[in-house]
């Protein structure tokens, strides 16, 4: 039996050449960072390899002098290019063999759907001698746990859905049985409606102090479109005099950007605004211009939504605005269609058609083309019409791409109604 | 005077703690990628390493044993923290001394904020012996270049806006006259309906022939949400017979694949149907249930777009099939809201409503919940309904999460109108 002794650091290898490129990062290093901070491991490094045998037996030996835990993810796959298994067992001495089980698995797997499994992938049953499988319910490639001279190398598909449930499965398991006692605690505060300098002028004198403070609670600001996050963090002991620090210092950022937080569990707006209408038994629709389909979707992103979300109109050209929502067409050639005028009759008249309780309008200059002096590319209307809050108009400027702005216009929009059902009684 | 050969392989090192993280990614190397394709340098392993003098020392070695080109990005600032100019020096046995015309320049930035430098600033100022200077016009640490046993290493400043240009210079100038003939030519071909282990069953016997070839094409393939890609890499000499030898065998492979190729020049799928409706001047509009209006997002994801797309319905709840689709409610009843009666009602109702040239209906259970025996979570019927083109119907069967089965639902139903201009003639 190997010697047990805690697990304090870690690096990440990301295997696949496709992450050399100039349009893919690996992200799946961000979900590890975060398991393994909350088990008290830190990472120490992380590396992007190719599909390349000799430079990935490279990387891995030399992450394995320097970490207690190596987790590779990618490379799983059926194809030639899937080296992680091999390379790993090969550059450990130990011999692979095929686990019949597995291989019966993926051939369930593709018979459910009606399909005879392709030979290639008979690969994904290949297991090192003396590695546990990891079972992986959303794919054919299953994961493996080596233990190996006191260390652990942990070998993950690398399709984030696959990947993530199968390490929380060993972090709950396995890998918590060889964690020391130290603990990283976390929480974090979602902005919306205010810019990364202005939270930090209001955040950074309360922060500030708890740096000095033993052991600290460290605090950085990230700016996403739409959003600017605190993430507070300590490591301690795990014990609860320690999480209750934490909480007690982001109650008190809470205190200083009131209303403007949005989020303190790290849901997203859609999420947080899809609770507050369930639990006020509300309704909502939507007349989308500009965000084609957006803020449906991403309302509709949300499991159980169903019980809220009634749909809307895409009311993308000018016609549909007037056929879909009922907006007169004396209102638009008086206004223009971005207008709030418009964004208030979209609003109305879908709400109106839906019968929902409450309904957004709205209608903006996504670009590159399209923009005026007078409305420029970036601004977008948003109006809120409800029978249970008071109607609100609003008319943004946002800057960025196309996207950009039609994600940062659904964003404000939900933001309208977060506001609205929580600040306007 | 170093021998000079040209450089081939690059490896790119960024430095910050802050990229170890939970919530940032290392995004210059994607910029990095880029530029070194374009010079035929091949970016053959990425590192993230955090503040800490023994391990980027460990990580730098590594790199710079392998590659001909070593790119640091990061760790040059004023503070305790910036470690890489001190550790690149001492790993190259290269003293530090301090360039006072640099130092001279930043005071000058300084001082024309009405600010005196502080004096750790002054750090930025330190070189290596034989290091040339890169200018930074956004901000106060230069970055460096260093000519070391006919390699190069190359620091950069973190910030992008600071690293990029500086980058840029550098290829124009003294990396360009580094490089050798050698280019790298590459071809890309995306395939929709087919999973990974059956399209490298096709393509793997082809593209096998050409690993043999001297140089040898590469083909990588890699499965992502909704489609499956092939990337073709040959270096050779920058002449028109390497890039017309890559785009015969990305034809041999698309007649292979046939009509399951819908983008041989990197576009997405949304583009690609995009550009089909404006050539061919039709309009498109949909009623989607299931997938909540992104549909109708990613194909206003399209600059231009608004061009083709006259918009539709978010049909969530029954109630709004009926009153915006005009779904017959005996019809739901009959047959429930995921059927293929509902889903050719759902297309024929909103093409009439919106008058589009084309439509399509998209019912389905995204799930978690809603799922059946008979329609298990995962099910989604697609249909197209058109004046142009014969109407289609399709039951598809989709794995994975929420925004998984919403995401290759949408990506079928563009698959669907795709072909069905394409090959329905």
């Amino acid at each position: 039996m190997n010697q047990v002794s805690p697990l304090v650091t870690a690096e990440v290898i990301a295997v696949g050449s496709e992450l050399l490129g100039s349009t893919r990062v690996d992200t799946n290093s961000l979900f590890l960072a975060d398991r393994l901070a909350s088990l008290g491991i830190e990472l120490r490094g992380k590396s992007v390899v190719g599909d390349d045998r000799q430079r990935l037996a490279d990387v891995f030996r030399a992450a394995l002098s320097r970490a207690d835990l190596v987790v590779l993810t990618g490379g799983l796959g059926p194809t030639d290019d899937d080296l992680t298994r091999e390379v790993v067992a090969e550059t450990l001495g130990l011999a692979l063999r095929e686990d019949p089980a597995i291989v019966a698995e993926i051939e369930d797997r593709f018979a459910a759907r009606g399909l005879r499994m392709p030979q290639v992938n008979r690969r994904q049953g290949m297991v090192p001698r003396g590695a546990s499988v990891l079972a992986n319910p959303r794919g054919t490639a299953p994961g493996l746990s080596i233990d190996y001279e006191g260390r652990v190398v942990v070998l993950l598909p690398g399709p984030p859905r696959e990947m993530q449930p199968m390490f929380d499965a060993l972090c709950a398991g396995a890998l918590a049985a060889r964690v020391g006692d130290s603990r990283i605690h976390k929480e974090t505060l979602f902005v919306a409606g205010r810019g990364e300098s202005h939270v930090e002028e209001i955040a950074q004198p309360i922060y500030s102090r708890w740096a000095a403070e033993i052991p600290p609670i460290e605090t950085t600001i990230l700016a996403v479109p739409g959003q600017v996050e605190l993430h507070l963090t300590l490591r301690a002991g795990a014990s609860d005099e320690a999480a209750i620090r934490v909480r007690a210092a982001q109650a008190e950022l809470v205190g200083a950007l009131g209303e403007d937080v949005f989020s303190t569990d790290g849901r997203s707006m859609e999420e947080v605004v899809g609770g507050l209408l369930r639990e006020r038994g509300l309704t909502i629709a939507a007349a989308e211009s500009c965000t084609g389909g957006l803020l449906m979707s991403r309302l509709t992103d949300v499991a159980g939504s169903s019980d809220y979300v009634l749909g809307g109109a895409v009311a993308y050209s000018n016609a549909l605005k007037t056929t879909l929502a009922g907006v007169p067409p004396p209102l638009i050639e008086a206004h223009g269609a971005v207008s709030e005028p418009v964004a208030i009759a979209l609003a109305d008249g879908v709400r109106e058609r839906t019968g929902a309780s409450l309904a957004i309008g709205i209608t903006g200059i996504a670009g590159p083309g399209g923009g005026t002096p007078e409305k420029p590319v970036g601004t977008v209307v948003i109006a809120l019409s409800g029978s249970e809050v008071p109607p609100r108009v609003r008319t943004c400027s946002f800057f960025g791409g196309r996207p950009q702005v039609k994600f940062q216009a659904t964003q404000a929009a939900l933001d309208m109604v977060r506001r609205a059902l929580i600040f306007a009684r």
